[in-house]
């Protein structure tokens, strides 16, 4: 298959450029690396059946010539302002880099014919609400503007595949860790303890508990899905059973820093920021029945990327911890 | 109370225009007309209560300064490409006229620190699905342009309201019928039937059959779901209990102009285009429980509106019929 990975350069999409390189699969990464980075892909470089072009996935005159030349089937629409906190504060950027990329990605296939598009939507879209996230659950009320964006692009996705005859799968998955990861709890806490190794300030009671998914547990299932399911229209939430308390999340940070002293101070309330959602769990029956789960527990998918990221920056002092 | 109607001119903005003038309320009337036009509110133009600005919804600067120099304290947004048959073929024209309108609008509203929004939501974003339709039907999957661009919508004002502090009334409703109308159904043979009395052209098989609310059921829903929800966001479905078929309706038009032997030929098909959702029937519990009823069933509200839009063309040729 050729595939094309918006955000290909990005945290996510360059393990999802990894993996279909490995089963075979011809890849173009596009990236304008505004959140992305070159050194996430170089080392798929020197592959024949990898390209990457330096590009805004907005520029669809651009993106169709992409697609249309490089022969595209099926479209990993990626590309996303990934950094919520962020966004909140500016409607404008996860308008802008969340869900008219999406509206340009559509019209780029649109104009070049292309038919498939595996879409990261996210748990956002849900906002807070009672009970299990299933995804027949209405209605869909974000709270935040990155889980608007999200929604908006889903409806755009499902009425372009109505009028122009595409196929779409729509995934909605919760916080995703792991190594390359330029953002989220774990980055943060990091961040946090190079700057003051006695104190970690934590937003929130700590209370806060959601499940975290493992970035190659994320890509095994986005492939899961699009091997497996064929409606017209496939909507799946991908995410592991449990989830995990911001608190426990700090304690595994210090036990894996060796840095059994640091104080924990939580800036109160409920919830780490508005428009957060403190807690929630996925009705996973859906997936589970087409025959995929996630491999690793939330718990162990944050032990496992706490690793990693430490591993990322071994240089620094920490090791002495 | 004093209000601000986007799309204030149009079929729908001008009757809820003339309701709030008629109760008390002070209006400001926003339309570019460009689907509106200027004779929907003329009448109201000597009110002290009424005020008219020809701007485009997207002016947020502009509107925001009206927000705030009009001490404006509910929007009601329906400022929205109102031809959805036109926007399936064109995928720009409901993203800048329905969805960045919505967009504009609480952009607005949030620089000015106004609060209320009451949205003119639609039937369209359910998509095509079994069962009946109830607010917390999901995932919601539009099959029109139209109805991904409400659907955004609802999205955006829902994480507004999260993290502005706004309040939301989505009322999700059907097709509309009435005088002052400048596209549907009716419209669409009235003007079939000046061009050719012998025959009328019917898109699909005629077994379409939905629902149609009358436009005065349609505003006083909407300020009735407005006096007495309470909630942060309230999304209610407007409609009456029943649906009608397209070709029930033709038979109603033929007998009202008193042509009957005019020849019905169909183009064939489940449904009139591509996008389009043939069948539906809504699930009115909430809105009922809320205290609220359409008081014309949908055959009453098509009969009804045929006899204004005749009355409207009453200067040609048709009274002779």
């Amino acid at each position: 298959m050729q595939a094309l990975i918006t955000g290909g350069a990005g945290f996510i999409g360059s393990h999802l450029a990894d993996a279909l390189i490995a089963r075979g699969d011809g890849v173009v990464c596009v990236d304008d690396l505004s959140l992305g980075t070159d050194k996430n892909i170089r080392h798929l470089g020197s592959n024949p059946r990898f390209r990457f072009e330096e590009l805004d996935a907005n520029n669809i005159e651009r993106m169709s010539q992409i697609l249309a030349k490089e022969r595209i089937e099926t479209v990993f629409h990626l590309a996303a302002n990934s950094d919520i906190l962020k966004g909140s504060k500016t409607p404008t950027i996860d308008l802008e880099r969340t869900f008219n990329t999406t509206f340009s990605t559509l019209e780029a296939m649109r104009q070049a014919g292309t038919k498939n598009i595996v879409f990261a939507s996210s748990s956002t879209v849900y906002g807070e609400r009672p009970g299990k996230l299933a995804e027949d659950s209405g209605p869909l009320l974000p709270t935040s503007l990155y889980g608007a964006a999200k929604l908006a692009s889903e409806a755009y996705i499902s009425a372009y595949c109505e009028n122009f005859g595409m196929k779409a799968w729509i995934n909605r998955f919760p916080n995703v860790v792991g190594d390359r990861s330029t953002h989220g709890v774990i980055f943060d806490f990091l961040n946090k303890l190079e700057r003051n190794r006695q104190e970690l300030e934590i937003l929130g009671n700590g209370e806060q508990c959601k499940p975290y998914l493992y970035v190659k547990d994320l890509v095994d299932g986005l492939l899961f899905t699009f091997d497996n399911a064929s409606e017209k229209i496939n909507v799946y939430n991908l995410a592991p059973e449990d989830g995990i308390r911001v608190r426990r999340i700090a304690e595994i940070l210090v036990e894996e820093l060796g840095l059994p002293n640091v104080k924990f101070r939580f800036t109160g309330g409920d919830r780490g920021w508005v428009g957060d959602v403190p807690r929630f769990e996925y009705d996973l029956t859906k997936v589970h029945c087409l025959g995929w789960k996630a491999q690793r527990s939330s718990e162990e998918a944050i032990r496992h990327a706490v690793k990693m990221l430490i591993k990322e920056r071994a240089a620094k002092p920490y090791g002495s911890g």
